[in-house]
């Protein structure tokens, strides 16, 4: 057989060989140093054959990070062979250890188990000083075919294992891969031996999994690891998960008071605490100003509507699996609106249009509620009912670009506003040959194209993806990078011919016919309760002055200062700022300390001398730590916070 | 027999003594003017027996007003007359014409017919004019007793009064009513003759009413008339009733485009167009902020709830009429909120309350649906889904007056605000001796007399309704007269005792004990949509300039001046007022009246001088008419106008 390298060049070997056995032909250097290989782009390991005529590329210790699922995979068998040990040290037979699947996952690897006793999570040191050990033997790791009698023989005291081996074909070689005295199952790629394996791991966390997924089967125990190549690599990641955990939004969500899921109310339906509410209206006015300033009207439409309209619309069949049950009223059906589109549409409809009425621009913040798996919901990201900063845009063909810029400007504007500055936009246009598609081949075209000279006038980095336009248009999402490092896609830009055609609505043109308008969808932040839960990570909490639910702590030195703080109290919240006194007993150090907490970006601290001169001293969080201003009027002070607060800065 | 006259003097009269008989003993003059009698405060006429020992007293064409159900009843009886006549000049025989109830009703009467052919509203003069004839002929009204058999005999040919007959009981005497040769089964009272029923009546429209109000039964033409004892009142009830037809929100809010209810949406669930959503925005802005002074806190909760929910509130099995069938998640049933008190409460449980903590004032704009009959439907205020300006305030039974003082404050400046100056309240206290209330004795007490005493405090009229009280607390309603004469009910002022025990909440005393604390519920709007529509008929439309949906219209003599026009219309814009051009090709005076009709408050109309000196002519609407200013300067009036906005002046 022949393989060819990166270079092109082709390298005669006998049948079946491996990629070691390419690279010892190669030369005895590589073939030491080889960790796992490519074969035509897909990774493979050293011991299995490869494909005739393979474009191959050898993967070794200089860079083992583009074997990072192989390396994965292989400590999930380490983990393995080392939880064994662990039961076995403790007196327990092998065949007391029964295993689920263990893949490599992102970041790691997990594995789930059948234990004699479960493992607790401070047990889990003990397991990575075996895999430690483990490694420090290097054993090889080898691969060997069996039948499947032999197979089931092997491991007859593991019910799972027989499960999926009799799963399998009667006439097929199976897979095994061994190290030491460990066995298992495993179609690979594992690297050749254990003392090659990376050390940066380390085991996270343990979390009960149903055997296949499925609930009706038993719970099994998942251990969950990290690795990388390079310490440097595992550090970096822990580091950020450290700090993902701290800024969990349902953890501040639950500390800053901002909301709760009650389950008597109903899972996956928050209820916004007062502090939270502030965070959503400052949003939404920000939001509604934006919109009033270019020319967005305002609309309220029922949380409720009638079956028939979704029917007309479509949503009833093509998104049942996200609509409510429905609503019997009278002689008629009901159901919770899964989208406001529809009632937007008819809105449209209630009253003729010329082509200069266009474009008509409806915006809602509209309430709108999809039913999710409740093992899906997680805080304000995954909900059931939440809010929209909806809008649908009526207009021309040839207003198309246009409407699309500035609904592009108004996004980035939106997103500079929370220092989202790491955008990226992903342009989704219809597959070559595709025939899924509603509306005529020319205004697709068209529609393409002025979507992509829009986006590429913003200026910001945007790929083109084949294929990802819905059924009804094409469409535009965005991605934000936040400052740890994480993406999170939020709203979209949606083309759509098939609502005005499914409502047959139009417009009378300048030639005295009716036309079609095009319906743009939009929703600068996706919805509320999903871009509040990613500001509240993004900001960790420490929102700027006019997000900031509690804005202004004032702290009386001692007791005799309380009268005088409350007085610069009702004057700032006379003004609409959200000031507070902290009139507890406390030592001012206390007060501090306790405004921090709270994440209150600005203190006054008043004693004497302010109380005398009008004044007070100014302490304000900064990204760096805090920043103190003694003695400042308070008349001045006042204006400088109430223009932070109207100008957002 | 004897009766009692208004002075206190006993009457002896002959056994089954009338009225009539009441006066003759009086004197003949007395006999000869009087229409009708009450005995014993209830109005009666001089045909029918007296109590024994009544104490009487006479209506005579003096004070025809005082008997007005009595005529309008005998009207009814006119009508009814009349339109057999009617029937019968064009040639169809008595029995044609079959009859059902015919009462007098407030400002006038009705009755329904199945007639062999439609009475149209055109036809009713002709009615009118056949009763005018019958009150010329003074036909004698005489009253007659008869036996049921009689009595269906005589009625054989309609099968609506054989139904009613048939169902008094066997043995009692029937009543009938006799005017030349109409008779009418009847109790009564009705006046002497035709000839002293006022002619101050007119028929004013015909519909359709189901018989006995099943809409399983046929449905009979009901034929309505309005009826006052003099032309003078009648003129004016016209005069209003046209008033308010001109002012009917339905109409005004579909030829100002505010809102529209579209059967594919829902019926009940009005769609809020651009120019409703300002008006409405407006209010809940005008409200926030009046709320955040005031230390209320923002709070949003789903529109949905879990069923135990509300059985844990007692909505479910309480007002199970109103509510909306339930929707089935999972293994979970849940329900479109009826209210949003339960909510609340639940948030107030989401952490532990001290004494200091209190009050807690939460408020939402929380929107609500409640099954209403779709024939009870109308506009804005009787609908399935609305949004209520909600808000729940939990004390301190000790800071009962102060929240309840500061409650009427806030909705007695928010009713001033829209000019209702014309304010009522009445306090709904317990009925002595009732038992159906929840909550100990003590507090009631208490809770009454505090309410009382911030009442009284208000300076406003006020009532106190003993027994109009809820089984959960004392309450206050207040109801305003509107610019032409009708009162409306607005919301509510409560305080519940049940629903803090129902959840059990508390909160920590001085003491150290867990104490309940009192709720009160309270709604200045009422409900957005139903205040709306109300303010639409009191204002007919002409809103102030801070509510106007359209708030300037400026009007470009000529072409060349329509840049112009449309720079100041930028910078209003940008300023936040409402703005717009009329860029139309019409002259001057069309523009002006189509800002007229569009109840625009401001027109701006600029010309050459007015370009020339960027300054602007102004036409206001008043009430008087109109207001004009010439050569304002631009920059001046923007701060006006700007300023009249923010202040809602």
């Amino acid at each position: 057989m022949h393989v060819f390298l990166p270079d092109g060049k082709q390298l005669d070997l006998p049948e079946h060989a491996t990629a070691l056995d390419a690279a010892k032909a190669i030369g005895p250097r590589l073939a030491q140093d080889a960790l796992a290989a490519t074969a035509n782009g897909v990774l493979t390991d050293l011991v299995t054959p490869l494909p005739e005529g393979a474009e191959i590329s050898l993967i070794t210790k200089k860079n083992p990070g583009q074997a990072q699922s192989v390396f994965r995979h292989s400590l999930a068998h380490t983990m393995s062979q080392a939880v064994g040990e662990y039961y076995g040290r403790k007196g327990f037979p092998k065949e007391a250890v029964k295993r689920g699947v263990g893949p490599s996952i992102e970041n790691g690897f997990y594995q789930d188990f059948d234990l004699p006793e479960p493992l607790r999570e401070e047990d889990l040191p003990d397991v990575e000083a075996i895999m430690r050990e483990i490694i420090g033997r290097n054993l090889d790791i080898t691969r060997a075919d069996v039948g499947k009698a032999a197979a089931l023989e092997q491991f007859s005291y593991d019910p799972y294992k027989v499960e999926l081996i009799s799963e399998l074909p009667d006439d097929e070689p199976i897979t095994f891969y061994t190290q030491g005295d460990y066995v298992d199952l495993c179609r690979g790629p594992h690297f050749p031996s254990t003392g090659k394996l990376p050390t940066a791991f380390k085991l996270t966390s343990t979390s009960g999994a149903y055997w296949r997924g499925n609930e009706k089967n038993p719970i099994l125990q998942r251990i969950y690891g990290v690795a990388f190549a390079s310490q440097k690599e595992l550090d970096e990641y822990l580091e950020r998960l450290e700090e993902a955990k701290k800024r969990d939004h349902r953890k501040l969500g639950r500390e800053l008071e901002l909301f709760t899921i009650d389950p008597l109310v109903g899972k996956g339906l928050p209820l916004w605490l007062p502090n939270g509410t502030v965070l959503r209206e400052e949003l939404t006015r920000f939001l509604r100003e934006q919109q009033f300033q270019r020319g967005y009207q305002g609309v309220i439409t029922p949380n409720i509507g009638n079956l028939e309209l979704y029917k007309v619309s479509g949503h009833y069949q093509n998104y049942s699996d996200s609509n409510f049950s429905p609503i019997t009223v009278d002689d008629e059906q009901y159901m919770l609106k899964p989208m406001n589109c529809p009632h937007h549409v008819r809105i449209y409809a209630a009253k003729p249009r010329s082509y200069r009425d266009l474009p008509v621009r409806l915006a809602e913040f509209g309430t709108v509620y999809r039913y999710e798996q409740s093992g899906e919901l997680n805080g304000l990201t995954r909900v059931r009912g939440f809010t929209q900063d909806d809008a649908h845009i009526f207009c021309r063909p040839d207003q198309l670009k246009t409407e699309f810029l500035n609904v592009l400007d108004l996004t980035v504007l939106v997103l500079k506003t929370f220092g989202m500055n790491d955008v990226r936009f992903r342009v989704g246009t219809r597959d070559e040959g595709g025939d899924k598609y509603v509306g005529s081949d020319e205004n697709w075209t068209a529609a393409e194209a002025q979507i992509i000279e829009a986006v590429s006038e913003v200026g910001l980095p945007y790929s083109i993806e084949p294929g990802d336009a819905a059924f009804y248009g094409p469409k535009l999402d965005f991605v934000v990078r936040d400052v740890i490092g994480r993406e999170w896609q939020l709203g979209t830009i949606q083309v759509d011919y098939n609502l005005p055609e499914r409502f047959d609505i139009s417009y009378t043109g300048e030639d005295g016919q009716e036309h079609r308008p095009v319906m743009i969808h939009r929703a600068p932040f996706g919805s509320l309760e999903r871009f509040v839960g990613i500001l509240i990570e993004h900001y960790g909490g420490d929102f700027p002055l006019w997000l900031a639910p509690r804005q202004i702590a004032i702290i009386p030195i001692a007791d005799r200062h309380n009268a005088y703080a409350e007085e610069l109290r009702a004057e700032l919240h006379a003004a609409g700022l959200r000031a507070e006194v902290d009139g507890s007993s406390n030592r001012m150090n206390a007060k501090v300390r306790q405004a921090e907490l709270s994440k209150i970006p600005v203190m006054l601290i008043v004693g004497d001398k302010e109380q005398e001169e009008r004044a007070v001293s100014v302490r304000e969080r900064t990204p760096e730590g805090h920043k103190e201003r003694k003695g400042v009027g308070f008349g001045d002070l006042k204006t400088e916070l109430l223009e932070r607060y109207q100008t957002r800065a």
